[in-house]
């Protein structure tokens, strides 16, 4: 169950307007990488965790901080949008920044969501849980997090220097901050793990069921050898159960397929058409 | 450029046609985690690699492979869809698998495709590049590889104990072993960036410029305090530039924020609607 | 900023494992009126309202509820499919409850979410912010949420009767209670603003500036005369600003349009083509 | 069975072209509540109703109407792209409207509909039919058109303020009216239903199944109590059911649920790697 | 303008409920190739028609004759969906058609839409204006129109196939008469424009502006020389304006592309990680 | 099984950097009709021949090449990025340039893509396998394939005349020459597959069984008779099979349909209030 204090988790207050700047942070809200991906996806892997302890906890700490994350965003988005100007296509004649306004803007911001923040991305892509997962396999999603967290900082920083207003890079320094943290909390969560289970997801399937002898071998289906020389192609292999090897020049391990012809009732090409396709004379075109 | 050769790279060929399971098979294929997935996102990175060297061709060797196993599974969901049989709703009456083909077979592989492969997870949504992500920092990038291999491993090995044909499991444990050699290859390349750079990503945004007071701390926003025990509270950051901290009541750093009304042209709520709702008689309702 | 308590808002323990109704409660988990949709909805309509009071607030109260129950259907879900058992298309032979389980369980429940819940609809749609609006226009906006309540409270009934598990059944009838007084108060938050504003939607825009002559005219597009009994058709407008008048034979008010030629660049069917058409023979095909 | 005349039901002429007004005009024909939406809308819950009367015939008078206006808006649209200039980045340097329109036009105009308009909202997201709903409750899907229409006249006028064309504010003017005389109707629609049934949908579910004592209680999960001063706080309930009341300090009704573990073949996280966790030594990390 | 009369335009009456192909007609209602994109598609393109003329009647004609079609079929799932029993997983252990119904069944028919048809295709996938086409050139889009009605026609004869039911047949039989003439009709007038314009879209974009040496060569990117067998690989071009060759071996004609790294403000890998990467110690890992 | 060269088909370098064309040119790289989409068509009809010879070479032939096509585009629009300007909305005072840069650029290309290519439309709309088709029957498909060269030549051909740049305009020549061939290709395929099936898709299902009375029959469902005057509209069918007529005034075959009360526990309007919605008093309404 959820409380909510109508205090913001930080500061969400920029210096002035800047209907483009809102358009662009919509990223880090409503994005791929965006803090609802992250709550999104913290939450419903801690609603997923089967027994109890110390990863659930933390992966409930992280969601429920992200929806206060959500909240600076929408906050921050909505104050860039105060006072927007009443702009038309004439106006930009006599002010090139009304043509740029015009152009970076995000026009829903002013038709759909009435100066508001949107689910969406920086380019008005609604956000959906696409972006997201939760496997129940803490390992492989604590990847998949350390990932999100490493995404979402690099946008952040990105987006740091593409404003001067210092009202929103004081805000972004504190996502960034909190990017830094969350990126090693999961990776010190993945690092544990690793150590109890081994580095391979999902680590209980029997190794012998696998196919071993294509387990550490790079095929270099990309002329030049250049990925020889990575640390992936020698020496043991990471998960400390085999010998990396390289293969110059892969060949297939099977033959070419030829599938059967459909029944009758699926309506495919028939297999005289196919058959006796080089019988027939060429079409008589102009 | 690329060039095909007809061969399969692994056998793809099930001792017996399976539609359930064909419709099933389709997650690894078009799924968030399938290899169309994996396929186009070393692609994209690959082609987006600003330089050269290894890591690039790695990316391509990787990324050509992948299309190969597209094709293995398109193969082998083709053929699970042979002599599918033609039933309808009376015919379960005789026979219950009848009616477990009825609901378990994915609809469309007869309508739509004609009993080939679709691009699209086990449950019929079509594969959409929201899947993917190519950021141009490798670091973030590799992390998001060895999160798709561990997913996708997940899952290959999740659907080889949801069936007992031994051509569908000789081709499954060939997968098995090649996302194996992928999160070795990843995670090779993940420990050379981070020890040349640094666990955080981006490694070169000024630390100077986050709010570093709060770079490492644990704000505990689930009631309990079980994630206190974890690695992640208390000693040095895993980055080595700090010491984790926790903070069991956290509180907020601002005020609640209050908005601006908007412009008239927006047409949003007045604010004498707002202002003088308390002085109005209630509504004389039924 | 948000905190979260471990214990749920109320029970969601079903009596036994039914992974076939697991799939189905996703609709109200993760459907286009589930609960993520209102509580995005609700957070997001609060965090943009501009200005303060009891409207706010009142959003961020139920949005914070909503969030509860999310977590509410994600443990029902969990504990659903809790033991859901390892079958194969054979297994159908001896037993038609394996039948309807593989046809009626949602496959990515054991391939991508590992037994958890996820953050979908009832047929595998991943939920989308498609579905949510806030307008920054409270009447339009708790129009909006009257709806979804609605919407949400007619699915949760049908669901209701689907199932026999005393459990789920004691989970539902809390979450129609609770449709129950969200109804209720969106209504009454309408009411209230309906009193104060008008009826009509926006209600600050000029009706001076609308063409009033057809404003409160029921054209007869849909031949046959049973809509003119309607209380629609006649008598004084809802709005107390017109008066209702019904058009049995509509006639359009402007000519058909011709649209000007595209200019070369655009490559459209050239003018030539177009105009010359009845001058050229039949193309002389078999 | 629907027939067409070429005449359309209200002018659609531009002034001047302006291919940034083009793209925002979108907004209401191909946007969440375009005008693409409620046709379909309307269209779909007509062929839906169950029985035959008034309002069946209501839907499909007013379904068909709005094909009318998606007609006018693709008509105004393609002519306020005629004449769009071919302009390219150099050009900007010139004429700051060059540059205005190369950041405010949608491309796809140009690119891909040929200078006609497309089934897409002002920011190129295509129409989707998530935005749309028909449930077969008429109570509940008049509820879905008065906030449809709600939002749509909303939109029209937030454009109707955008421009200064005569010609399409005179197109946006009968809209406006239209979307007048649509939120009329559907509120006298539901009213009769709500005087019929009651307020809450849907009306015939057996009101003592819910759980009763909560149907009318407002918990307080934002901090603040402004919401306690509402109407939908204190007084007879809006379905004349029951008492409003609010709870200051709402407290969780079940405990915190821990969840079973998943057998093997699912490999979630193994138990023994959550359970052994702080027993063993951190890793060594640099 | 529309009208709309309620009679339909042919029979769509099933001798008996199946909810099972209830949810498989809906391919052809809301399907990628169903006729609600045939609709959309035809208006589409007649509303863009730039000119007036035959074409323009023509489409208008054909795409307001689909919404009757889409209207025939929402009627015939909506009787399909009639007396829908109301089972439960229990009741499947009695009677396997009841197992076949919760498998094969869409459940969203009975939670989200109330026994009325939807929006959607036959695994549930809302429909979405990205399958359709309008691009202002007749030619091109007479091919859309003819692909859409072949894709169509055979979507029906395989859902002809799926059923007994004579009422069902009767209206499919009808659908398939109507899209024999709408695949003749584009036929005629794609014949009509190539004789006016030449085969290759568009025909107005000057020949000598492409790279003409490759444009009527097969390059042999899959080994094996099958294709060079076809029609398209030796003799006059289909266009009259060159000759087929073959390329047995194909060569790139460009260097392999090295991209300059990127400025700092985007925080892409440094070039200093890319650079010395093999000059550093590998990882000490376990 | 795949191999991949570094080299590149053909040259895929601009003259100088361009942002705002690198957005637009990501229209034929991910958008509906982009290379993307091409490749995968093309790839999974392939795979889904059954039989094998001279189509089935010719599709991987063709799929193969377009995954070329892609590596161009994606190098071309890296390259276009490469040196974009870090600006901000103060500088578009100075530079009208700046602010057509600002509106023009996708801003994804910075803050998500790192200044690489995207599987993007150019308005952003992520790459979706909505776009493609596969379905068994080689005729329909390969008219599918034939449509998506005439759109994609057609969006080359606009974009060729939207930039000055040589390099690009290079680049675009060759795919222009491309799109040439596989429409020659596709259209010469087609015309085989036609003379040994006929021109109606799929050619197998036995004409006796649909309802041939209207097989050639054009409605007027449009008033105005200008389609009157069109090939379809008289003479033989193109199929050779009937005689194309035209009904000028079309009727309904079957009456208006009334469908059948739902069940209770659907929850649908209830149908008494359905039916005394006539006897009860119009609502008290201010």
């Amino acid at each position: 169950m959820f409380f909510h204090v109508k205090e913001l988790q930080y500061h969400a207050k920029p210096e002035r307007p800047d209907p483009t700047y809102a358009a662009r942070l919509q990223e880090v809200l409503g994005g791929q990488f965006g803090e609802i991906s992250v709550a999104m996806q913290y939450l419903f892997q801690g609603w997923s965790v089967r027994g109890d302890g110390k990863y659930k906890d933390l992966l409930m700490d992280t969601g429920t901080e992200e929806i206060a994350h959500v909240e600076m965003l929408a906050t921050m988005i909505a104050r860039l949008l105060e006072g927007a100007p009443d702009v038309e296509l004439e106006d930009a004649a006599q002010n090139p920044i009304v043509a740029a306004i015009l152009g970076g803007e995000n026009v829903q911001h002013k038709i759909v969501s009435g100066l508001g923040a949107m689910p969406a991305d920086s380019v008005g892509n609604r956000w959906t849980a696409d972006y997201i997962i939760a496997s129940g396999n803490l390992l492989a999603d604590f990847r998949a997090n350390l990932n999100a967290e490493s995404q979402g900082r690099l946008q952040v920083a990105r987006l740091y220097e593409m404003t001067n207003d210092r009202g929103v890079k004081d805000m972004l320094s504190w996502l960034l901050a909190r990017d830094t943290m969350h990126q090693n909390q999961w990776y010190a969560a993945i690092r544990e793990l690793e150590e109890k289970e081994n580095i391979v997801v999902p680590s209980t399937f029997p190794r012998e069921l696998e196919k071993q002898e294509v387990s550490y071998t790079l095929f270099n289906f990309s002329r030049g050898d250049q990925s020889a020389e990575g640390r992936w192609a020698h020496g043991p292999s990471m998960d400390g159960c085999g010998q990396f090897n390289y293969v110059a020049n892969p060949v297939p391990f099977a033959p070419a397929p030829v599938l059967k012809p459909a029944p009758p009732y699926i309506f495919n090409t028939p297999l005289w058409a196919l058959r006796k396709s080089d019988d027939l004379p060429d079409p008589d075109m102009k």
